[in-house]
């Protein structure tokens, strides 16, 4: 059976303006390796409602999951939820749940639960929470799509808490092999090998390190003695690569 | 007269799978910030030739620019400049110029001109070239979309030389205030002075540092005097916050 499949969607100005370098993308992708879930896609879109609902009708429609980061906080500017409910037809409000895991928050602070906190229990109709073990306001599934804050702490703690829940596929396995030469002279080896294990994916990342240029081929698939029968081949092609 | 309009489309597998962080996004939209190009919307795809020339078609026709990363090298999983070719029904082979680059490169080091370096001279029909000042095989640009390389010093350099020559747009000024306090305390405020200032744009891009949470205020525009009253009324609302 295939892997489940998923796309990414990151919502917010930050990354586009080139104010932060991203980090919840790429927590995302170990995680969804390491629970054999395959992320094909990420997107990232800035606070626009148009680009933010088109993307998740898109993305929705295409993958089995959807994980958004990102504009689900207490700011003029945190406009997902209302997006996420306009992209399927859903009514939004303050929620119950939702409103007393803030209320127990703001009694133990000793802060007032004020207009502004409240936005951030505003959950479209059917949802499901997604519990935020960082800063208590929680994610929210709607359908395939699960909505997550943007602070990498957050990100992470709902994550870490939404991945056990989804139903896992087979995990990707990967061996690499780091060989400092240029592409162009292990090219041709390296086709023939991918050729001869249609089961695997042979990858040839290259890189520069001093002004040398080198490549990482890396070799996926779920069988780990197929890989260890191109990873020998791979070496014998190349006996200066490490591993 | 609005900026020009830009997407970023990544291609390849390695920040899918988690393997590697992003470096290439990061710079590009420092560089398009500073050049006046408003980038919109990135997309990340796997090295999957449908997911390339679907991408390539949509953001093509959406954006006044579309900026590629990845998949120009010389092996078997580099298929970006076929993708390329496909997406606008043009033919694609080996071109003199590009063969010319390549061949005198490899007359300076003495090595062969293989066939598999001959790939990173095709070229899609009707494209002019982009300059490689890091390792000379070049990227190419097919009617708006601008075909580069993945390794970051690579693609960093075929940036330098290709943004000159783009038309520059208004570049986008940006102040900054350093809040710690969380985003449920400062958005009232806030959400006050975004709307008496619609020519400007005001984020709020929460962190967490220490275990408390905190925010970076940012005012983004084309004017500065409109910028610098804004950070007036912030630093009132927000004495303790830092530029």
């Amino acid at each position: 059976m295939p892997n489940p499949t998923a796309a990414m969607l990151v919502i917010g100005d930050e990354i586009l303006s080139g104010r932060t370098r991203d980090a919840n993308m790429h927590h995302l992708a170990q995680k969804l390796t390491e629970h054999g879930i395959d992320l094909c896609e990420v997107r990232v879109v800035s606070d626009d409602a148009p680009a933010i609902i088109t993307a998740v009708r898109a993305l929705s429609g295409q993958y089995t999951h959807v994980f958004t980061s990102g504009g689900i906080g207490p700011t003029h500017d945190d406009i997902t939820a209302d997006c996420i409910a306009e992209a399927f037809g859903r009514a939004i409000d303050v929620r119950d749940d939702a409103r007393k895991l803030l209320a127990d928050l703001c009694a133990a602070r000793g802060v007032e639960l004020t207009t502004e906190r409240l936005r951030m229990a505003r959950i479209p109709e059917g949802a499901a929470l997604i519990d935020n073990a960082a800063s208590v306001a929680p994610g929210f599934t709607v359908e395939n799509v699960h909505v997550m804050a943007g602070v990498p702490r957050v990100f992470e703690a709902m994550v870490a808490w939404l991945l056990p829940r989804l139903a896992a596929g087979q995990r990707r396995l990967s061996q690499n092999l780091r060989v400092m030469q240029a592409e162009s002279e292990i090219s041709g080896p390296l086709r023939d090998i991918a050729a001869a294990h249609p089961d695997l994916s042979l990858g040839s990342y290259p890189f520069s390190e001093n002004g040398q240029f080198g490549a990482n081929i890396v070799i996926r698939g779920t069988d780990p003695a197929a890989i260890d029968a191109a990873m020998a081949q791979l070496k014998e092609a190349f006996p200066n690569g490490t591993t």
